[in-house]
C-alpha cells in the first residue's frame, strides 16, 4: 500500500471527555470501573483516549467531543449486529409495550432458549442470568455438585468474570480459602493437563477454558491441532465436567458454539456479550446429563427474567443466522489484519495480528517487547477516529462495510507514518 | 366489614400456563428459575397459580389465560412506580435513540450516580452493577481489602443473592470453604453478637444485614428500639464495616435509604431491585473512608456501564420524591393489611401481618403451624385475581389506588369464606 499525505487528520481533541471523567471520579470509584479507569492498561497513555460517548449508531460513536469513532471494540463484545440495529431495537420495543421485569416471565424466555437449543449444537438446556460471571459460577456450582469433587482446573491466562473464585490469591478482597480448589496448567499443553489429572485423579470437578486463549497483554493463541479433542477425552476418562466460557467468543466464530467450531463438545457452554447484541442478558447451556444438577444450585436474580432481553436475544441470533455472520466477521477481519499488518510495514513497523480474524489482537513489535511503541501506535489511531485499545483483542461486528476497513487502514497507516517520523531508528 | 356474597367471582384456570411451563420444563432446568419452580414454598399448591404473565401496566398483570391480577409481589420488588411507568418509559426511550451498551459509558452514569450520593444519606460514592449479588459481593471483598481480615458476621435467616459465600453448606455446589469465615448471630440479639465480636475479636471484616428480618417461612421482624444503634457503635469499637443490604427494600422506607429510616448509617449499603422500577441495574454505595478500598477490587461486567437502566433510574427516582413514595407506600399498606386481617377476622380467622407495611408479609395462623392453611387461603385469592405467593413478603408500588385496597380485601374476604366453608372447624 503507498504511503497517504502525512497527517492531513487533525488529531481530536478530548476536553469534555476528561471533564466528564474528573467529575466522574468524584462519585464513582476510579471514575469508570473495570478497563478504562485511570491505571489501567487498555487507555493508556490515559489523556489520549475518550472516555465517555454520547451517541452511537451501526459501527460509529461519537464521544463527548463530538468526534465520531470506528469502533472496534463494540463494546468488548455485545455489539454483534451494529449499534442500534433496527431490527433488534424493534422487538425490544415491542416487548417493552407488552411487559419486562414482572412477577412472572414471559413466554419470551422459552422461545428463546427454544431457539438456543436449537442452535447451539452441544446443548439441551439454558438458564438466563445477568452477568457472565453468573453463568461461569453456576457451571462450576453445576460441575461440583455433579462430582460430589472440588477442584477446578484453569488454564493460566483464563478470565472468568469477578467472583472471587476466578481471581488470584494477591487481588485485594480475595481469601486463599476461595482459591484453595483452584489448579492451573498452561494453554495448549497436554502433557501438562494430563500430569495434572492424574495427580488429581477422582478430585477434579470440572476444567474451565476460553475456545483459544484471548488474554490480555500477550498474542492470542488459537488451539494446536486435536487440542480440544485429547482435552474433551482427558474429561471424559476422568469423569471430569468440561466447561467453555464462550462469553468473549460467543457467536463470533460460529453460531453452533465456539465448542462446534473446534470439532468438540463441552457439557456446560456459557454465554452472554453477543446474545442480544448489548441487552442485558447472559446464559449457561448444557448437556441434559447436567440438568438434574443445574437444578439442584440456589441460584436466581432480581431481573433473571427480564423479557425485553429475550426478545431483542431472539432477533439478534435470527440475524445473526440470516446473514451468516460468522462467514461476514472472517472475511472482514482477514481483511482489515492483512491491511493493518500491511500498513506498519510500509513505514517498517512489525504489526502482528494474532488470535480469530472476528476478534483480532494487534501487537506492534518492538525488540524490548515494552508495548510502549503498541500504546503510542493505538493512541495515533484512537486520536484519528479508529477506536481500538492497547493490550485486548477487537470484535468485528456485522455493520462493518470494506469502506469501514479501508478508513480503518488508511488511519493507521497514518499513525504508522507519525510513529516513524518520531522515532527514526526504531524496530 | 361484612361479608360479600358468597362466591360470585369464578375462579380463574391456568391451562395455558400449566402447559407453557411443562414446554419450558423441557429446556430450561426447573421449568421457571427461582421461586416459581414446582418444588418451591412460593407457588403451593403448583397448579393454584399461573406460571407465565402476558402483559403488565400499572399494579396489574395479565396472564397467559387472559386472566387479570393485582399483583402485590411487584416482580419481587424491581416494580416500586407501577408497570411501564410513562415517565420512566419515556427516559428509557430516549436514551435508547442515543446510545445504551457502548464501549465508553455515557455521562448519564455520572448523573445518576451524583443523584444517588445526594439523595442516600450514608453514602458519598456509587458503583454500578447487575444483580443485587454484585453488590454484596463487592461489599464483602471491599470489607476484607480495607480490614485484611476475612471473618463476616450474618444475621440467622439472611439472604444476600446467590453467591458461593451467601449460601449454605448443605446447598449442593457449595464448598465448606466457601462459607468457613462465616459467623451467624440471630436477629435482634445485641448479647450474642457482643459475644460473637469479643470472641472473634480482630478477626471480622463486616457485618452484613438486612434493614430489618424479611426472611421467607416466618414472620419479619422489625429492629427492637436501641437495636441499630448499638450494632453500629460495637462495629465502630471492633473497627468491622457494617453493611447493609438493602436490595429488597431500599426505596420502599426510604429514599435515603433504610438505615437513614432507623436512625443510623451504614459504611456500604446495596441496592438493586426499585433502583430503576425494573431496569436491570443495581448499586453499592458507600463512605469516603472505603472509596480507596473499592477501588482496588477487580470487579467489572459486560453491561454494567448500560446507559438506558441509568437514564431510567434517575426518572425513577425523581419521581419518588415527587410524590413521597414511601408516606404513600405506608398510608396504604397500613390500610391493606388491616383490611385483611378484618376480612380473616371476619370468617373466624387469625391472619397475622408482619413487617413494614410497604412489604408486608402474611401468614394465617393455626394451631399446629403448619401453613397448609395459609396456602389454602393465598391460592384462592389468587384464583379470583389478587396476585399474592405463600411465604414471602409483598410490595407496594406507588399506582395502587384505595380502589386497588378495596378489591383486594374484598377477594381475600370471599377466600377466607371459602376456607370457613371448606374447614368449619378450623382454627
Amino acid at each position: 500500500m503507498s504511503l497517504i499525505t502525512p497527517f492531513p487528520t487533525a488529531p481530536f481533541t478530548f476536553t469534555k471527555s476528561l471533564e466528564a471523567f474528573a467529575r466522574a471520579q468524584r462519585v464513582i470509584p476510579a471514575g469508570i470501573p473495570g478497563h478504562l479507569g485511570p491505571t489501567e492498561g487498555l487507555h493508556l497513555p490515559h489523556d489520549a483516549f475518550p472516555k465517555f460517548a454520547a451517541r452511537a449508531e451501526g459501527t460509529r460513536f461519537w464521544d463527548l467531543d463530538g468526534n465520531e469513532f470506528i469502533d472496534w471494540m463494540c463494546a468488548y463484545g455485545p455489539n454483534i449486529l451494529g449499534y442500534n440495529d433496527p431490527d433488534v431495537t424493534a422487538a425490544a420495543k415491542a416487548q417493552a409495550e407488552l411487559e419486562d421485569v414482572v412477577s412472572l416471565p414471559s413466554t419470551v424466555m422459552i422461545d428463546f432458549a427454544e431457539l438456543l437449543v436449537d442452535q447451539v449444537a452441544s446443548a439441551d438446556w439454558a438458564v438466563f442470568a445477568k452477568n457472565g460471571g453468573d453463568t461461569t459460577t453456576l457451571a462450576v456450582m453445576t460441575a461440583r455438585a455433579a462430582t460430589l469433587r472440588k477442584k477446578i482446573v484453569f488454564i493460566k491466562g483464563f478470565y472468568h468474570g469477578v467472583a472471587p473464585w476466578t481471581q488470584k490469591l494477591d487481588y485485594p478482597g480475595v481469601l486463599e480459602e476461595e482459591v484453595a480448589n483452584n489448579l492451573y496448567v498452561p494453554w495448549n499443553d497436554l502433557d501438562a493437563l494430563r500430569a495434572m489429572l492424574s495427580e488429581h485423579r477422582g478430585e477434579i470437578a470440572a476444567l474451565i477454558s476460553t475456545p483459544y486463549m484471548h488474554g490480555n497483554f500477550v498474542d492470542n493463541e488459537l488451539p494446536a491441532e486435536g487440542y480440544w479433542q485429547e482435552v474433551r477425552r482427558l474429561c471424559d476418562e476422568h469423569g471430569i465436567v468440561l466447561i467453555v466460557d464462550d462469553v468473549r467468543t460467543g457467536f463470533r466464530l460460529d453460531l453452533a458454539g465456539s465448542d462446534h467450531h473446534f470439532g468438540f463438545e463441552a457439557d456446560l457452554i456459557c454465554f452472554c456479550k453477543a446474545l442480544a447484541n448489548g441487552y442485558n442478558v447472559s446464559a449457561l447451556m448444557g448437556k441434559d446429563s447436567l440438568k438434574e444438577a443445574v437444578s439442584s444450585i440456589t441460584y436466581t436474580g432480581s431481573y433473571w427474567m427480564s423479557a425485553v432481553p429475550f426478545a431483542a436475544g431472539i432477533a439478534t441470533q435470527r440475524k445473526l443466522r440470516e446473514i451468516d455472520a460468522p462467514i461476514l466477521f472472517r472475511r472482514l477481519g482477514t481483511r482489515l489484519t492483512a491491511g493493518l499488518v500491511a500498513a506498519g510495514a510500509a513505514s517498517g513497523f512489525t504489526l502482528v495480528a494474532s488470535g480469530a480474524p472476528a476478534l483480532f489482537y494487534l501487537r506492534v513489535a518492538d525488540p524490548a517487547n515494552s508495548l510502549m511503541l503498541h500504546q503510542e501506535w493505538v493512541a495515533e489511531c484512537v486520536r484519528r477516529g479508529v477506536y481500538i485499545t492497547s493490550h485486548h483483542n477487537h470484535f468485528l461486528n456485522a455493520a462493518v462495510t470494506d469502506a469501514d476497513v479501508d478508513r480503518t487502514v488508511e488511519i493507521a497507516a497514518e499513525a504508522f507514518a507519525v510513529l516513524r517520523q518520531r522515532h527514526p531508528e526504531a524496530v
